[in-house]
């Protein structure tokens, strides 16, 4: 048979379970995390709003959760907001700071913004600039950066946003956020018009896991979190809303959040987030040491057995835990297929792809190297990855382009 | 000592937990619900759109409950949109048609509601007369009743959306929903403009647990259930939307929900809404049964024990967990706090109050009698209401008035 080699290297390697090298994707509820929520599905369950001794247990809970959140990101308590995903978060940042802009009669806001956001940012760019906005979109270099000189090029008096997300979710590259912050925070001291404009918004959901995000030291104005990808449940996000920013809300109703995001406050994924969050910050330097030498043997590896490929983005400033590869002259769907036939479970691009029907990457094709938008495959490690995995991997791709 | 009475009873009763009486403000997450759930957390929990094994038993997983909850809501599986709770269902109906009539340029579009809807929808229809919607809120009668004769009277050629809710939140009287579904259909087949307007929006949030609800049967274009109020998690929502009824997405990014609702699907919530939400539909019948001898022992008891009271609202066409008393003379928010500290968790009005800022409630305001706004209290039954609930809560007010 034509996989006795992997099936014996299988073997070798007592490997039963899959190999899941998606955590760019989905990261699993930690026990712990699951453990902190379980008391708030039937036990605690009343509503926060409510009077009673129940509702005031409930209220606590809720301001506790928040506070930890807070302290994690050097925050108060009252410039966290919950909402339901990451999405909904980047949605509120930008959504909520046109509305408001429009509310204080500034015609044609301008909003400035990578290329390469994820589509929950991009896609809301383009409904603003639908209803008027003007948007300058930047494009990284072929490294997979913004060019702080570009945003500072870009700024005219009408900006009244600046989105740029900390970590690329399909290569992984870390950007400038904080040369990006110095150009608009330089900018607004020499305005001539003091305006709290413009906000900075910054997309950190990728980036929690492996790096302690402190809002004080990034200097941003709003802040996206999401559970999904911080072994936290799904269904959860958060915005950091600076005290003094104005965002109007989207979701109206019974004003809870500060009247910045209504409906009823789901208590056990707030808790769960919560806890899920105070964990990557605490971790979050320990886990980036611990993945980054198994990443570093994947890539070694993976150039090793097909030298002509190459990362999509610069090795250094990216995520530990993300190698994202061009095969030149391979299908990248074909070939999450074929690794999933082996129970390797990896990205083609990334998983929301609304912006192009297909399964190029519109990230990867920003980078510049025609080849590759359509051959490029994302290896994201995650908490359970083991050297032993890799390994796997290896041995399978080794069969694979030999 | 004062309350030797009481502390009497609860001896006799053996009561050594709280009595929770506010089912409306909250339900707790049933067992079999948690256990439908709790697969989905850390055991599958990719991401739905991923390519690989994973991301297809999610897919199909998140399919599954899709057919659930359409089934038995006599829908299509397609026709089901889950949101983050119903707060963001009642605004993604209301913004979606009002944007998508916006789109169709339609100039002023017109919407009819009731002026006792949720804050979720209430605030929704001021945002759009605020970007130039007309509205007609209609008045309920004395009983609590919307007239669908007023409907009649209210409906226009430029008329989009007609939203009433099923059973009203705080007095629990059920709305002639059929009647003004007809109305609507006569509109619409002797309208001389082929249009796909006005939809009829219901919010059933409170409904679910007590009536089976059937879109075929109420004609429904739109219509939203909460998890949490329906012994599901909180943070869930639903919005059925039925084919060839076109709204515009509020939250937009990876193009989840067939492009209506954007953000990594939450499955260990969808899954646990559609347990919950097949558990009421299949017991709302022998739950109503359960419960109403409870209510009715309650009503009597109080009527008994404070004979100026009355009930707000109709005592005919009530959700059978609904009891929600006048106490003339007295101060809502202070029973709500002495009966709290004997154990008893009621409401005072709605939890859910932007639309005031203090305790009183413009639904009772708004049945006419100036007396109730600030003296009414809401007890709402549930599935853990036991006759020895229902006693200990009279012999308290029986102390308390006596």
């Amino acid at each position: 048979m034509a996989h006795n080699g992997i099936d014996m290297a299988m073997k070798v390697l007592k490997k039963s379970q899959r190999v899941f090298l998606d955590h760019a994707g989905a990261t699993p509820t930690e026990d712990r995390v699951l453990a902190a929520m379980m008391p708030y599905f039937k036990g605690s369950f009343a509503n926060p709003s409510a009077l009673y001794a129940e509702g005031v247990t409930a209220k606590n809970a809720l301001l506790e959760a928040r506070k930890k959140v807070a302290a994690c990101l050097s925050a108060h308590a009252d410039e966290i907001v919950f909402t339901s995903s990451g999405t909904e978060s980047d949605n509120l940042a930008i959504f909520g700071t046109f509305a408001s802009a429009v509310s204080k009669k500034i015609v044609n806001p301008h909003i400035i913004t990578s290329a390469f956001e994820h589509p929950a940012v991009l896609e809301a760019v383009l409904a603003c600039e639908k209803q008027g906005a003007k948007v300058s979109y930047l494009k990284p270099n072929k490294d997979g950066f913004i060019d702080p000189g570009d945003v500072k090029k870009a700024l005219t008096k009408k900006t009244i946003l600046v989105s740029c997300m900390y970590a690329n979710n399909e290569i992984g590259t870390i950007q400038p956020i904080r040369e990006i912050a110095k150009v608009i925070r330089h900018f607004k001291k020499h305005s001539i018009q003091k305006s709290a404009f413009p906000y900075f918004h910054i997309d950190a959901s990728q980036a929690a896991v492996y790096a302690q995000i402190s809002v004080e030291d990034l200097h941003a104005d709003l802040l996206t979190l999401d559970g999904a990808k911080i072994y936290g449940p799904k269904g959860i996000g958060m915005l950091f809303v600076r005290r003094g920013v104005h965002i109007s809300p989207m979701i109206l109703g019974g004003g809870q959040e500060e009247g910045r995001r209504s409906g009823t406050e789901s208590l056990p994924l707030i808790v769960g987030f919560a806890e899920a969050f105070s964990i990557a910050a605490t971790e979050a330097v320990s886990e980036a040491k611990r993945v980054l030498p198994l990443r570093e043997l994947l890539i070694k590896g993976v150039l090793h057995i097909f030298p002509r490929a190459h990362l999509n983005g610069s090795l250094e400033m990216r995520l530990p835990n993300n190698a994202n590869f061009c095969f030149p002259g391979q299908d990248g769907e074909f070939l999450v297929l074929r690794l999933d036939a082996k129970g390797i479970a990896v990205s083609g691009s990334s998983s929301c792809r609304t912006l192009s029907e297909n399964i190029r990457s519109y990230v990867v094709d920003l980078l510049g190297d025609a080849r590759c938008g359509e051959s490029s495959v994302r290896f994201t490690l995650g908490k359970s990855t083991t050297k032993k995995d890799i390994q796997y991997v290896l041995s399978v791709l080794k069969k694979m382009f030999s």
